[in-house]
């Protein structure tokens, strides 16, 4: 009965395994400079990577080519040579010429550079999904093929769900991390520092996190040298000005409380 | 002005390049068996990757170790040696050895293995996010290194707002798609086809198509030919049992209405 497979989490076939590549700094070659490379080229650049558009200049798009002359990529003006992947960390083709794009599925393979294909399914190392951006947060949704146009349907209806400012809160829960360490700055503090911060982040609900304020902040802080960490109704009645609701009011609408 | 930036999405630097990575049948080398590669392993077998475990038996933690057992994955019952690597698509180190995880992320990067060595930023290609699965579905949540944790939190968090039934529901579009092939099988009919998909696509909120029961969608079907597709208060009036609300009574409960 130990063994029962209930015991642990079930395999569920059919997935992909979705991962954050890291990209900064490296070389990625897109192949094309259609409305398809001009949505890669973005991902790309959102992810702090050196892009090359490979394409006649003919052929960009006005987003690429607004990019090529915002010096944001470089452009090579002609169509692709197999030189073009020397250095290569990551290619991304998006070319409407099926000989072509398997040439170069071929060469990538040869040299083994990770390769996307839009719309080649077999000639794909991986997917891209639709992807929501708040600050550090990123959050991306796959239907693993069965409904593109759906991935990106949910990718709005997450959003929606999602606090406004919650890429802010997790920002606000690394400065909390920063300033703790400020506050206990040994490393034989730290066992005990990362304990509270665990037990904050496991106190408080996250939609509620996103609410906080600076002045929350520091009040939850002179909480750390008792060990305690506050109900959050009790952190809450601390505040000066306690109507003021962060998450309501993000200072977007120039409104502005008290003062 | 016709350049000006706001025209297009302004680069937001500092995130991921955010992918689905097909690892069907391709395989994956995961060094170590504690509680980190048990969160490996299965990430990868719901991705049907080949998986072998390198490590001493003594050192399996009770999930790799069924695993195992269960024939889930292939076991060396030994420490890493070079030639693990041979054939290997994708490497994942996850052992408290700083100097031997730097030494297989070396051969990795040698042989262009797409590489993660767990807790070791700089030794990595990819991270490992925070995923939700339902059946074709999966939500990545990744907070750029700044809150781990938060990723777990804000995964659950969306979790509890996407309707109970959405893997279902993506797998139902499918199969409106695959019904209406059958419906309108001539190539010539494509486009009509495609055009009346994106048109249902674009006219039900996506929660409550989630809402839509076999029914429904066998109403839905009929109203193809005339190329119309009919408002939802309108879909939901053809229920022969109107009050059958399947986004709230799944089944689960051994439910049973009218019948």
């Amino acid at each position: 009965m130990a063994d029962s497979p209930s015991k642990f989490p079930e395999v569920q076939g059919g997935g992909s395994l979705m991962i954050a590549w890291q990209i900064r700094g490296k070389k990625v070659v897109v192949v094309g400079g259609g409305e398809v490379a001009a949505g890669r080229i973005l991902h790309c650049l959102n992810a702090d990577a050196n892009v090359t558009v490979v394409s006649p200049a003919a052929r960009l798009n006005p987003e690429v080519a607004y990019r090529v002359r915002a010096g944001q990529v470089t452009h090579v003006n002609r169509n692709f040579e197999p030189v073009d992947l020397d250095g290569a960390d990551m290619v991304l083709v998006a070319v409407d010429d099926p000989d072509a794009s398997t040439a170069i599925w071929t060469l990538c393979k040869e040299r083994r550079i990770p390769v996307n294909v839009a719309d080649v399914i077999p000639e794909c190392d991986f997917f891209f999904g639709s992807v929501h951006r708040d600050g550090p947060l990123q959050v991306m949704v796959s239907t693993n093929g069965k409904g593109p146009r759906l991935a990106s349907v949910i990718r709005r209806f997450i959003a929606r769900q999602l606090p406004s400012n919650a890429g802010r809160a997790i920002d606000r829960v690394g400065e909390l991390r920063t300033r703790l360490r400020q506050m206990a700055p040994r490393p034989e503090d730290a066992p005990r520092r990362m304990a509270w911060m665990s037990r904050v982040s496991d106190a408080y609900p996250w939609d509620e996190m996103c609410g906080l304020s600076d002045e929350d902040v520091n009040n939850l802080l002179s909480f750390y040298p008792s060990g305690k960490v506050p109900p959050l109704d009790e952190l809450k009645s601390m505040r000066a000005e306690p109507e003021v609701r962060t998450d309501v009011f993000d200072g977007s609408f120039g409104f502005s409380v008290g003062a």
